[in-house]
């Protein structure tokens, strides 16, 4: 089952009331192998189609436009607990209805929620005449996150809202680094598992050897001036995670064999996307990752699992406005 | 007791046979405050002074021109012992003498023992037509650190060698990254009291809440990035130490005003340098790095304590050869 993200969903664009706006939202990978909770890239493709309007009552309405059944109450829909907390610090009682095609698969671990948040208060912010900071709609984003995962954290929002490689420096109070990058292609496979975010949250030890944490600041260190400097050797050499994916990396058969392969096949390195299920790897030319695809595509066939493979770039533009 | 380093030694260069070479070899701060063991960079001053020639006779004999009364046997002496390690590796009986003139007092914090190791490899691989490379040399070093401390680190090593602000990806392998720098103004207060490395090692917790770590390793990804993009306001906010600072600075008297003076006069930032007792502080410009030099005086003066204080900037050079 190798193919597109729910490619079946290319068809008509989202609405033709001739007012609002519709925006693309970019999935996203958060972590970045030895950047647990603090680094993140968005790609490419796939990406989510949402757009918004003022409508003349207060209040927001959510309406669904694939099949996943996600929840229309604003308080249980992330883009519409992103909406409400930037509604907060409005003054005035407006109203938005927001519809939502989704193509990047709730759970997939490519920041499904992620676009849906930042993807639903960019577009608002558009019909405010941009009247909030970047920063500020991370921070209302992050409701969203809050909201499936149990956790405020940024490493999918911050990507999607910036675009190219963020640095989470700081959640609280929130420092949001942009980190360029040389060209990289992105590899990315979905096997068709389960694994919830608030579950390999729960596996991780809340107490690491200092020894180990050590050396994954070595790496992080090494991975932030090997893509400020391009040096794709230092990149590779510093995708190594001593303390999560060994731990994590067990809820995601195949695991091993992936990265083994992927990495047999010249890719740089990668790891777990986000919390998973999904695995990226990242290479310097668009025939390695290409490589890398079907060794992917090759591990699941065996091991009989349905899995999704994506090839794409990393995305510098972040959530892109279609049309006003 | 504000002054030089040991200014007291400006007399008569070393040595006038005519022969050797004669290298300076600078101080160095390690640690970088959030890079624990991983980050360090060199200083103009204080330096020491070492001269080294061939000898008839095979071994190392060592000449102390200073007053530390350091040991002259080489397998005690960490410049004899880096030596050692150097011939291991070359097939020839050499004889080496290496005189040595100490400008960095032993045990302040400034890498004292990494510049004597530092110095007497990358002098006589000066005399040996620089056979070894930059890497084999810092791995020859790293030998005289085991035997000052115990331990085989080369967060002073790296940058005493390369110059500038060097990052230690991995130390098993080695993999030294050098790290460009915007011009930073450095002011480092000596108070006169002991810390013992293997004591500052000693006192530091094995295990580490994951949640610090994570907060330690995005401080260095954004101190890398600072560092990177000539962003001072960036490597300011990135010079936090959530997990060695807290423990080790109740060594030293004195820590927490200095740090919270520096940080009122201007100073980006700065912590313990190495494993203490001295502290460093990082400054944009000179008149603020001269303000921080009198904060730090004023608490010693205050708390009774003999001090020296010194101004420099980063050595982008490293180890320098004097004369052939």
């Amino acid at each position: 089952m190798n193919g597109h993200f729910l490619s079946f969903f290319y068809y008509s664009p989202l609405s033709t009331d001739g007012g609002g706006v519709t925006v693309h939202a970019p999935a996203t990978v958060a972590n970045m192998v030895c950047g647990f909770d603090v680094l993140g890239f968005a790609v490419k493709e796939p990406y989510d189609e949402m757009h918004i309007c003022f409508t003349g009552k207060p209040g927001i309405t959510i309406i669904n436009k694939d099949d996943y059944n996600l929840p229309t109450d604003p308080e249980k829909n992330v883009a519409g607990a992103a909406l409400l907390a930037m509604m907060e610090e409005i003054d005035e009682p407006l109203g938005f209805e927001l519809q939502i095609r989704k193509r990047i698969k709730p759970g997939s671990g490519v920041g499904s929620s992620a676009a849906s948040a930042a993807g639903a208060v960019v577009a608002a912010n558009h019909l405010l005449q941009n009247r909030f900071s970047r920063e500020d709609l991370v921070r209302f984003a992050m409701n969203g996150e809050k909201l499936a995962s149990g956790v405020k954290h940024a490493d999918n929002i911050a990507p999607c809202i910036y675009g190219g490689v963020t640095l989470i420096r700081s959640i609280f109070p929130l420092d949001i680094v942009s980190l360029a990058a040389p060209p990289l292609y992105v590899t990315i496979v979905h096997p068709q598992i389960e694994v919830r975010t608030s579950d390999a949250r729960g596996i991780l030890k809340r107490q690491v050897q200092l020894k180990d944490a050590i050396r994954q600041w070595g790496n992080i260190a090494g991975l932030v001036a090997g893509l400020l400097k391009n040096d794709y050797d230092l990149i590779g050499r510093s995708l190594e995670d001593v303390l999560i994916e060994p731990v994590r990396s067990i809820l995601i058969p195949g695991f091993d064999e992936v990265k083994s392969r992927s990495k047999a096949a010249g890719a740089l390195g990668g790891g777990i996307s986000g919390s998973g299920p999904s695995i990226f790897m990242l290479s310097k030319d668009e025939t390695t990752a290409e490589g890398v695809k079907q060794e992917m595509h090759a591990v699941y066939e065996r091991l009989g699992l349905e899995h999704h493979t994506y090839l794409t770039t990393i995305n510098n533009e972040g959530v892109k406005l279609i049309k006003n």
